[in-house]
Formats: C-alpha cells, sequence, structure tokens
C-alpha cells in the first residue's frame, strides 16, 4: 500500500464478453453443455461456446411462458409443451433469473435456487474462460460454519455465516484477523458463500501465499435486521421482535437506508463482541475490515466511518453511496489517510457505464488526495462477479501491516 | 440399555391430528398465522388452529394451478388471478409441497425452499402444539459446518456437513464420537440439518443433560455419490466422473440401491479416514453411530452390517430394508447381541398403517431374541417429524458406556 493517492484497473488476461443485450430466440452455438449451477442430472439450461444459454420448462398447458434474465423474453413452445428459449451471449459471470408461467413468477425447477431479488430465485453461472480464482481446487479448504446465537440486548435469535482459514483447527494457538462481509439488498448472509464463493477465493488466495489467513464473518443486514429468522439455510423460526420486522409484516419494504439504520448496532453491540467472545479473533481495529455489495457497501459505508475506532480497512464493492459521502471523507483527509489503512472501491464496467456514481467518487477522491485503491471489473455489471473479482482485489490488501 | 429384547412405543404428552386426508376447498379457521418456513414477510401459506393450511399463488393468466401437497389438489381462482386453497387439518411436522402451474410443476416462491424429491421445493412445517425438542432456544448453541475435500481414490471433489458440539472450540483437548447421518431419497447432504433441526435437537438435548456430546457428520448418499456438486448448498461445481453420475446424465435416475453401492465405498474408504484426520474425534467402533432415514436407513444397514469392525451403533429411521434383513439380522443373535450396543428402528404410526415391514421387522426381532428399540412416532407419516423424533430417541442412547 503506498502512501499517495492512486487507482489500479487491472487488465484481465482475456477478451471478456460486454454484450449484455439478449435477443429474441437464437440457435444454440457449438459446444452447449449444461450450466454448473443446474440441480444434478439436469441437462438445462446449457451454454454453449459462446456463452448463449439455452432454457427450458415443461408447462404443457401454458399459454405464455416468460424467460426473465436481464429483460423480459418470450419462450416458443414445442412439442409436448416444452418450452425453449436460446439468450444471445451473455455477460460472464452469475446471473438470476426466473420464469414468468402465465403471470406467476417462479425459479427454475431444473436450476439451483438462491436467495435474492427478496425471494428464492434460480441462479446461472456463465463461465468465464480462464479465470478459475472461484473454483474448488484441490487447495487445503476452510470451513462455513453457521452459528445460532442470542442478542445480548433485545433476546433476538439470529444466526451468522463464518468462515473460517484451513489451519483454524490445526492450530489452536493461532489468532486470526476478522473481514466482516455483507451482501447486497434482497440477499442474506448466505449469498457471499452461495452466490460469491467467499470460501474458494479465499482458499485459493491462500494457497497461493497472496492473502493473510483471516476469519470472514457474515451476517444479515437485509430483511433479518429485524426477524429472527426464516432465512440463512438455517431452519426457519418465528418473528420475534424488531422495526424491519413490523414493517415487513404490514407489507411494506423497509428501503436500504432503513436496513443500515437497523443494522448498525446488531453489528456494533452484538454481531463484533459475540464473535470477538467466541472465535479466536485479534479484536482491535487494525485487524478489523469491513466490505459488502451495493446495500452491503452503503452499511459499510455509514458503519465504518462512524466507528473509526472499530475498524481500518473499508471496503465498498459497487456500494450504494451514502449522501454527502465525498463530503464526508474528503473534510479530514489527513486524518483520514493516517487512519484508514485501505479503502477500496470497486465497480463493473458495464455498470459504470450506466451510474458513473463510484468512478466519480474515485475522482473527486484522488482530486482532494484522500487515499483509496479503486477496481474496475472489466465487462461485468451489478452482480456477483464483480464482486467477487473485488474480494480477489481486495483482500490482498489486508492486515499487510 | 438393557440386555434384553424390548420395545418402546412413547405417548407424546399431546393429542396428534391423525388425519392427512386433504379435502375440497376449506375455509380458513381462527388463528391464522404465516408458516414458519415461509420467506421473510411473506403472509402466505398461513396456518390456523386447527392446522388447515391456506396457500396463495398469483398466476393471473393461469388455467389452472394445482396444490401438490399429499395428493393433487385444484386451487381456487380469485379476484386479480390470485389462486388460494385451504386444506383440511395437516398432519403435524415438515411437508414437501409443490404448485403445478398449467402444467408447470414448480415451487411456491413466497416459501422457503429446500432440495427434496430430487428437485428445489418448498416445505411447509405444521406446528406440533407442545412439542418443541426441535426449536431454537437459548441454550448453548453448536455449529454446522460445511467442508469441500477430495477424495484420495478418485480425486473427486466433495463437501460433507459436520455439526460440533457447543464447547468443540473451547475445549480443544477434548475429543468426542461419530454420528454418520443419512437422508433420505431425492435428498442431500444438506437435509438433516435444514429439514431435520439436526443441530437444534442435539444444542436442546445437550443442554438438558440428556445426550454425551457428539460430532455428526452429513454427506451425499444420493445422486452426488457420483457427481462432484452441483447441490449440498455450496456453489456448483461440475461433473466429473463416476457410476451414478453417468447415469444420471443419461436421464436415468439411480436406485436406491445403486446409491447405497456407490456410497458405501465413499463412507468407508474415504469419508470417516478424513473426518478422523480433520476432527478430534474418538476413532473406534464404540464411538461410532450411523443412522438415516428411508434410503439413508438402507445404506446405515447395507453398511454397517458389512463393517460392525467399524460402527457399534445402528438407526433405522423408517428405514428402507435390505432382502433378507431379518434373516441376516438373526442368523447369530448372540454374536450381534454382543456386538451391537444399540440397533434402533424407527416408524411412524401413520406410514406403519400402510407399511408395517418395520414393525413386522421389529416383532421378528423380538421373537429371534435380537435386542433392538422400536420407536413408533404418534401420528406422523414417512417423513421429517418422525425422523427428527427418532433422533430424539436414539441419541440418548449412544456412547453410553
Amino acid at each position: 500500500m503506498t502512501n499517495k493517492t492512486f487507482s489500479r484497473v487491472f487488465a484481465w488476461p482475456l477478451v471478456m464478453v460486454a454484450c449484455s443485450a439478449i435477443g429474441f430466440a437464437q440457435e444454440p452455438g457449438g459446444g452447449a453443455r449444461p450450466a454448473s449451477t443446474n440441480l444434478p442430472g439436469q441437462q438445462f439450461p446449457q451454454i454453449d461456446d459462446d456463452l448463449r444459454a439455452t432454457f427450458r420448462l415443461s408447462a404443457p398447458n401454458a399459454q405464455q411462458v416468460i424467460l426473465d434474465l436481464d429483460g423480459r423474453h418470450d419462450m416458443n413452445r414445442g412439442a409436448n409443451g416444452i418450452w425453449t428459449f436460446t439468450t444471445d451471449p451473455l455477460v460472464v459471470g452469475f446471473h438470476y433469473y426466473s420464469f414468468i408461467v402465465d403471470g406467476a413468477t417462479v425459479a427454475d425447477p431444473a436450476s439451483e435456487s438462491f436467495f435474492g431479488m427478496s425471494r428464492m430465485v434460480s441462479g446461472i453461472e456463465v463461465p468465464s474462460k480462464g479465470e478459475d480464482f472461484y473454483e474448488v481446487k484441490n487447495v487445503p479448504h476452510g470451513e462455513v460454519r453457521l452459528r445460532p446465537y442470542t442478542t445480548k440486548s433485545t433476546r433476538q435469535q439470529r444466526k451468522v455465516a463464518v468462515y473460517t482459514p484451513p489451519d483454524y483447527d490445526l492450530n489452536t494457538a493461532a489468532r486470526y484477523p476478522v473481514l466482516y462481509l455483507q451482501h447486497g439488498y434482497g440477499e442474506d448472509r448466505m449469498a457471499w458463500w452461495r452466490q460469491g464463493r467467499v470460501n474458494f477465493i479465499l482458499d485459493n488466495l491462500l494457497a497461493a501465499g497472496k492473502i493473510k489467513p483471516m476469519i470472514v464473518v457474515m451476517e444479515d443486514g437485509g430483511i433479518a435486521t429485524g426477524l429472527s429468522g426464516g432465512r440463512g439455510g438455517m431452519p426457519a423460526s418465528r418473528p420475534t421482535s424488531g422495526t424491519a420486522s413490523t414493517t415487513a409484516a404490514r407489507g411494506v419494504t423497509p428501503d436500504r437506508f432503513a436496513f443500515t439504520q437497523a443494522f448498525e448496532p446488531i453489528m456494533i453491540n452484538e454481531l463484533i463482541p459475540m464473535i470477538d467472545a467466541t472465535y479466536r479473533t485479534i479484536s482491535d481495529r487494525n485487524h478489523r475490515a469491513m466490505a459488502g455489495t451495493s446495500m452491503g457497501g452503503l452499511q459499510t459505508f455509514q458503519i465504518t466511518l462512524n466507528h473509526l475506532d472499530t475498524f481500518a480497512y473499508i471496503g465498498g464493492f459497487s456500494p450504494g453511496l451514502p449522501q454527502d459521502i465525498e463530503t464526508t471523507l474528503t473534510k479530514d483527509v489527513v486524518g483520514f489517510n493516517q487512519k484508514v489503512k485501505v479503502l477500496f472501491l470497486g465497480t463493473g464496467t458495464v455498470e459504470r457505464d450506466t451510474n458513473p456514481n463510484i468512478k466519480n467518487l474515485h475522482e473527486g477522491l484522488q482530486k482532494a488526495g484522500v487515499k483509496h485503491v479503486y477496481y474496475e471489473s472489466p465487462g461485468t455489471a451489478h452482480e456477483w462477479l464483480t464482486w467477487r473479482r473485488d474480494l480477489y482485489q481486495f483482500a490482498p490488501l489486508l492486515y499487510q501491516d
């Protein structure tokens, strides 16, 4: 980490498919094979060598079936009531999608489901040729642990996902720094693991000697900030109390700012003390980072900037930006540069082209002399491959002094 | 554990709803509230005081929507294309269900999805009044850990779910006995955790002083016996090799016996050595149990009876029965009674009424003098509440001498 303002744009050693448009029904090309996100034994969706995806659904009596993937696309009815659609070449990465069967929005029964878009939604992994930093490899593996806990102040039953590095149980004298890593709106504490592949990314980085071993803590900063359960891959339990719960029960979805407000005291007063008491952490600010995607980035700014005594590392992965963030960050440049070891801002070039606010913040910070790292993920949008790459860039910067 | 053959039928301190039939559209009764298995903020399905469940789906353009829950039931189209159906009183416990929208079988977008019936399927928890042994309580909690590993013989990438008891990380000198716990057909290594609530059952039993702390190992004895991934709640990876994989890729679903054949060498040659090398186990037969539900019970019989040097405790929870099981178990009664510390057979009274084969086996064993425990779960069918109760009965019998 140098002491002056700089930005880094990594040139990935491959040509990215930047086309995100999906057209009318295409013919699938050569090399079509089942997506890795399919359920076992399921042949569709398939992805061909040009990254066109072909979807299928059996709906013999339906009048209309729509594929909802970056826009809505009428599927074509074939023999025996099998509906199909082949997309234009897709952007690499992980995309949510649904089917709309005569007006009912549902997940694809042939594909893995994920909690995203505030519901169970299908996901398709579009492979990025030559890019395997998030794949499972034959290296030592850490664990992802699901732990229930009870908040001391409100007696709320919650749960947290914790990544522990491969040597955690072998080296019982060691203590580890901690990264608090947040998901986006409509997702939950399982997203960084299931959609983001956090454990494989860190296992691989560690095996390559590129990062310090660290604990990663993933809690629910969304709907469960005021609900006792119902999500997180754990068996559901009943709602107890809390603002967001009450709001949700009335059928009003709290906005990103309400979630952030609700999550800050949980994180500061409950989660961090519980983690430091339960795991072998190094519990000072120099060994504590927070990062998040989208709404989780908004929460990261809100929480870390209110608690710079608690965090030395800040990561915004396509973050939502608090109002006046540039003013906040530039009002005491010398103090900020001394206190914050790494401020990381990431965005995908595809999302940047339509919403340049993160790039603009980067340029403002650069101009003001606020030390930070800016990273653009080539050819990706506001989604998980961007954020996996953000983590891959961010993690090696942590705990290096 | 006494030395003579006996059976135990526990009288639960409540009146069970034994009616499993679902009739035509009913009126929901009093006290209707969202099921605990709903996604956060979702109001339907709801369950009333009489355990009638009301389901809803928005499908404005559909001609027919069917609820598939213990039979098929035509839902009723209301205003704005909202389809509803209220069941007769349901059997308590956890039930899989789907919607069929103009011929397309899909999960309920308002409910949690589970891997069951070989696909992502909805589940509804029908509460059992006064019965809370599987609920999250304010007791010390263990963790459920997801661990990737590579098989030594075939270099297959696999993953395993491991429950560690609450004191595992605090008491680093302690070693623990192990229960290998298998799911049923069409489910996977996440089922005992997500559908079965294994961690809460054991946390609660341990807090009540009724069991020895133990490690529970849950692997995939189904479709993933020959697939490298695609399931288990972990990010998917691509199929590599193996019999079941090849079969599945051809669109032929392997049967229960094929899965059992495929799983035995994985369990004996790969999983157990890896677990014993990775966790602080007591690695002798007297501290190793195996149990399983349905197909997992079939696997339990097959594997433990082939390896009585490896296991001292055997649990069949509504098990599939190998051919000639009674002959096998009764051919050396004295030897078997000496070797096997607990043989447990469980069934639900509702399933027993249509398929008494487990009860028949119990009676045969009793007659032959084979020491075993027989348990009937009152008012439940071939599903998860039966198996949660089986575990609740079985776990206290383990590792007591």
